[in-house]
């Protein structure tokens, strides 16, 4: 009989996929629900993951040109329903502002008061509101391209929801961009998808596959949808971002016209991309294990746990000064463009107990010192993906360059890591049911264990798409953009088919 | 007859301040009124203001332990009805969500549908639903202080708006803390407002009064509320940040209680505090003249303007080339502890419109770069707060010496002109008439245009205060925290009074 090893989170992944990752969230102290239906509180080690994403994700836009700006939380009905394809996507989710004030109610309480003559709803997206202002500020082909981006809250009114990965209020930035030409914006559409996948890559440590929505999974309104999809732990599928393309569509429903370089006017071509608090969803469940968090380095809020190790109080005042010595030689520092942090847990608690609480926390290294250490002036250093008791000793002279090595060292291990992991749980199928058998969980107790991403002929035909759906809950997560074109029969109703689409499960 | 000079204004602070105000906001591109009733939109040169306020704030809180988290923009009813006070001062203004959808009306629009069970309240301010997460979170001493700030969008139903100042959406910050004992959180309170004060001291060059708010101008809730007083040009008073004591009534509204060193179970004490986008109203009136905007370097979006002067395309082309070189020796540079940026303005336009471009959107140095320039290696540099036409000559070897040296300079000179405007329209009043003549405008077009700040005796009576808010729009902004104790008679009713306050009419 094998001897079972503890986790800090039960379940494990094996067990219960779904329940894992919420005690994964709850161990690390990331997020709660809230008494608002569907809307999370964003505790602050959740928070300042996001404060990091932000932080990369801004420098990368306004390197590729790109300027901040607001705009209103509310957009009238009216506007909503410019874009026929707009409205029918959002108008059954969405929250509906009515009334301007509360009222006594006579019986002690209060009643809305204030109709409002047109109801309001608040953003689930801003094409039609930024569209607005967009008509005003361009005239000529001169004020073109115009580069906005808008972080921001957004509300829609999910049913089913879950944290970070579907909430009804969540946290995102929205691009809005507006060109002369329909080749301009399309390569804006494309530029920022590869913005999202090197952001995915260097610094969420996730590997994505970048292509294009099917008709049946575009965004309401547009021409073209681009996404990036990466595997989570479970082998299904998370969408990580869009990027769309939107034609004249919005141009035209917000009347956002200019005068050419030919002296015509003409309807401008625009774009939106956006990324959002999922992306915490997709980090936890592609990197963490069954002891909790794991971060990449390069997204972590802290980066060092100094841990002090001592039996009484004479000890614990050398151990302390010494620990602030340590601390001190990470003041300011950096780990590449990130401000790197270091977290001196004081706490009167054990030293077990400390270096689980960092381990559940996903903080890349623990590092302890004990009265020992101080004598050899060396301290105990452990990396949040080894074993937790593999420590390794390091000369404090060398500490700065070993921590900065090592958390460079982690970053890539977690990327091969995912990356190999994708590779090894995604296969070419082309016979209809081995493709079905690969869907099929192989435990009735199980139902999210399943195959992996499938790489399959579709002949392009939406009836297909949706027969899988129906029958298997797998969708076609994007058309690969890196697919060769290769003959074959589709994978549903073998007619004939140029290229092999991703199929997965998703979230 | 003296010759008018043209300003790039108009009209001038002289001639109607509430226009100027708006034309410099419009001039420089900083925001505009949106298509959505009072809310506003904020453009690229307005918003990077805010992220610099945010910046440097954000530093500040953190620095003094604070940690950002995000709670849910929407507020049950029920929530907002637990603090008899608070909902009294926020229900007759706010946005109140009732359904979750929209559906077809069977004449080719949409009407509202899915009605709530409770209605939601758009934030307004969030000390309930933030609440609800500290009692779960607080559960004795030892999880105290908690120290949480939230940067959020914040909705108040305001019938008359102003872009800046007053408008129904705004985005701000909210800290909440939490604490064992009155004192701690009164600490709390007091050391928060001395943030914001060397905020706006630092890096705003704006000097404020420190004070407490007297009872009919406290937040709704509140047991004190101490605020942050500046003056703008018009003399006018504009309470640019406000901290609360809030005592035990939110712990006991939202039940949180923690276990007490001594063993007992005790409500806890809290305190929020608050600036808003409003302070780049304050910004503007306190610093912008006839030309426009005015920025502080510590605050301005981008420090430097390089204009490239030619009169053909070969000059062009080299003068080009030099400005590169001139912008290269600011890259990844650095004033103080905000990033320096530099704005290359190549467009095709002539030197002067883009020098009076720049000086309407007050970016602190113009630095032009022509032919005989490049031959002396020097350039021509002119300060925002000098005349348009006076340029110094700048070798270019000394210009990041130059450019490092004369920021730091116009943020002191900006601070003490401020000082100094604000010290020569505040005044003791003794005598009730002299007080009425002070507040009673010296010409009918200019109703605006007024005395200043008076301080004056108060005996600490509402009825006086209301008295003198009826008669001359003019109240008590606060009572400040560095008034001498004097004996002196109330200037409303001449009964005896300890201390002076901060009278001001006010936006």
């Amino acid at each position: 009989m094998s001897k079972k090893i503890r986790t800090a989170i039960e379940p494990t992944r094996e067990q219960n996929y779904a329940e894992w990752y919420q005690q994964v969230i709850k161990a690390a102290d990331l997020a709660e629900n809230s008494d608002v239906r569907g809307c999370m509180v964003i505790k602050p080690w959740g928070y300042a993951i996001w404060e990091n994403i932000q932080k990369a994700l801004d420098q990368m836009f306004r390197d590729t040109g790109h300027r901040n700006a607001y705009f209103p939380i509310f957009i009238p009905k009216s506007f909503f329903e410019k874009e026929a394809e707009h409205v029918e996507g959002f108008a059954k989710e969405c929250a509906v502002v009515t009334h301007s004030r509360l009222e006594d109610d006579g019986h002690g309480g209060l009643k809305v008061a204030g109709e409002l003559t047109e109801p309001l709803i608040v953003r689930p997206t801003s094409e039609t509101i930024i569209g607005a202002s967009f008509a005003r500020w361009v005239n000529s082909y001169r004020d073109l391209p115009l580069l906005i981006n808008q972080w921001a809250n957004i509300v829609r009114w999910e049913m089913r929801t879950r944290l970070f990965l579907r909430t009804a209020e969540f946290l995102w930035q929205e691009g809005h961009t507006v060109h002369e030409s329909q080749d301009d914006a399309m390569l804006e559409t494309r530029k920022m998808l590869d913005v999202y996948a090197d952001f995915a890559a260097e610094y969420l440590a996730l590997p994505v596959i970048k292509g294009e929505k099917t008709e049946g999974e575009k965004f309401p309104g547009a021409v073209n949808t681009y996404c990036i999809e990466a595997m989570m732990q479970d082998k299904k599928a998370l969408q990580s971002g869009t990027s769309h393309f939107l034609g004249q569509n919005f141009a035209k429903a917000s009347e956002i016209k200019f005068q050419s370089r030919a002296g015509g006017l003409e309807y401008a071509w625009t774009t939106s991309w956006g990324v959002s608090t999922r992306l915490i969803g997709a980090l936890i469940m592609a990197h963490s294990d069954d002891d909790g968090l794991v971060l990449p380095p390069k997204i972590a809020p802290s980066h060092i746990a100094l841990i002090p190790i001592y039996r009484n109080e004479e000890e614990k005042v050398e151990v302390l000064a010494y620990c602030k010595k340590v601390e001190a030689l990470f003041y300011k520092e950096y780990f590449e463009d990130m401000r790197l942090y270091v977290e001196l847990d004081d706490r009167d608690l054990t030293g077990s107990e400390r270096n689980w609480y960092w381990i559940k926390k996903g903080i890349p290294l623990r590092v302890e010192i004990g009265p020992r250490d101080i004598a050899s002036e060396a301290v105990m250093v452990a990396r949040r993906d080894k074993e937790p008791r593999d420590k390794q000793s390091v000369p404090v002279a060398e500490l700065k360059a070993y921590v900065l090595q090592n958390l460079r060292e982690m970053q890539d291990v977690y990327y091969q890591r995912a990356l190999e992991f994708r590779q090894v749980n995604t296969i070419k199928i082309d016979d209809k049911d081995e493709f079905y058998r690969y869907y099929t969980p192989k435990n009735q107790d199980q139902p999210e264990i399943h195959g992996g991403f499938a790489l399959a002929h579709w002949c392009g035909d939406t009836a297909c798409e949706e027969q899988i759906k129906t029958d298997l809950k797998v969708t076609i997560r994007c058309i690969p953009f890196d697919a060769e074109q290769e003959e074959g029969k589709c994978i549903c109703c073998s007619k004939p088919s140029q290229q092999r689409v991703v199929f997965a499960k998703s979230y």
